[in-house]
């Protein structure tokens, strides 16, 4: 298996709108919302310092990330959206997507990235993802997206060198 | 005196855009994302539903509202800007301001009204005066904005009809 991690070029849109839709965690609305970034993205988005990655999995889309610096912040950074297929999942694609966003960013100067996920079961999955990444869940807003359906917020810093014993 | 809440327009801004220059607790950037978003929404921000009112008192713009339906959720709406000019804030035209949004998001079905600030000293008064108006305070991202800056969001329910007794 070949896993490559290159930036997102115009050609991979199709493919990466195609996993979108093949998400059952995502609502038609929200595919729709991350076709309308991805666009934007491409179209110009790398001058404000936003940037789209995607994961290849035997040179066949896998998955991707897409992230950038927070307005009116300095140094804090948002993922905006990731997403992984299902056939890839147990492949390290998402670790490899989020690794290289992490080392990115910190390149940059960054401090503290962000990511917001929903709070139903069906993100269950993502949510270990996160915290097993480092992630710490710092914020929850109840009901947020819907009734029942809270926003979580999950932070790593990325400014701070943490020496773990074993 | 006379109070007056109505919605802004391309008019108005020349004076909003003055009065925030006025406000100490924005930097620069932040006057200038104001303008942007003011801007925009002037453009064609109505017809996503976003809004912008204005208060006056004495026929003289003395502060400004900007909010709008927080995207991918439903009936959750985001205060994204507020300002009061420091002449007029005994005047009551902030609570008039968040007053006419409430009753506005509520008649649209909304459910929840999100506002974030920040937790430097300089925004103490924007603090209290959002817990006097009963938003919560639900969220805390330390060092959002900068070390030492962090992100409040308070919110407000406005699906629940809440009894006190005196």
């Amino acid at each position: 298996m070949v896993l490559e991690i290159r930036p997102m070029t115009e050609r991979d849109k199709p493919a990466v709108m195609a996993m979108l839709r093949d998400t059952p965690e995502f609502k038609p609305v929200e595919v729709e919302v991350a076709g309308e970034l991805i666009d934007a993205f491409l179209d110009d988005g790398l001058s404000l310092g936003y940037c789209l990655l995607v994961g290849e999995v035997d040179a066949t889309v896998a998955g991707y990330i897409c992230y950038g610096p927070t307005p009116i912040t300095t140094g804090t950074w948002d993922v905006y959206w990731m997403a992984v297929s299902a056939k890839a999942q147990r492949h390290g694609v998402g670790k490899a997507l989020l690794a290289a966003t992490e080392a990115d960013i910190k390149n940059t100067g960054g401090r503290l990235i962000l990511i917001e996920t929903s709070s139903k079961p069906g993100y269950e999955k993502a949510q270990r993802f996160y915290a097993k990444q480092g992630y710490d869940l710092v914020s929850r807003i109840t009901d947020f997206y819907e009734p029942g359906d809270d926003k979580l917020t999950y932070l790593k810093r990325v400014d701070i060198v943490v020496t773990k014993s074993q």
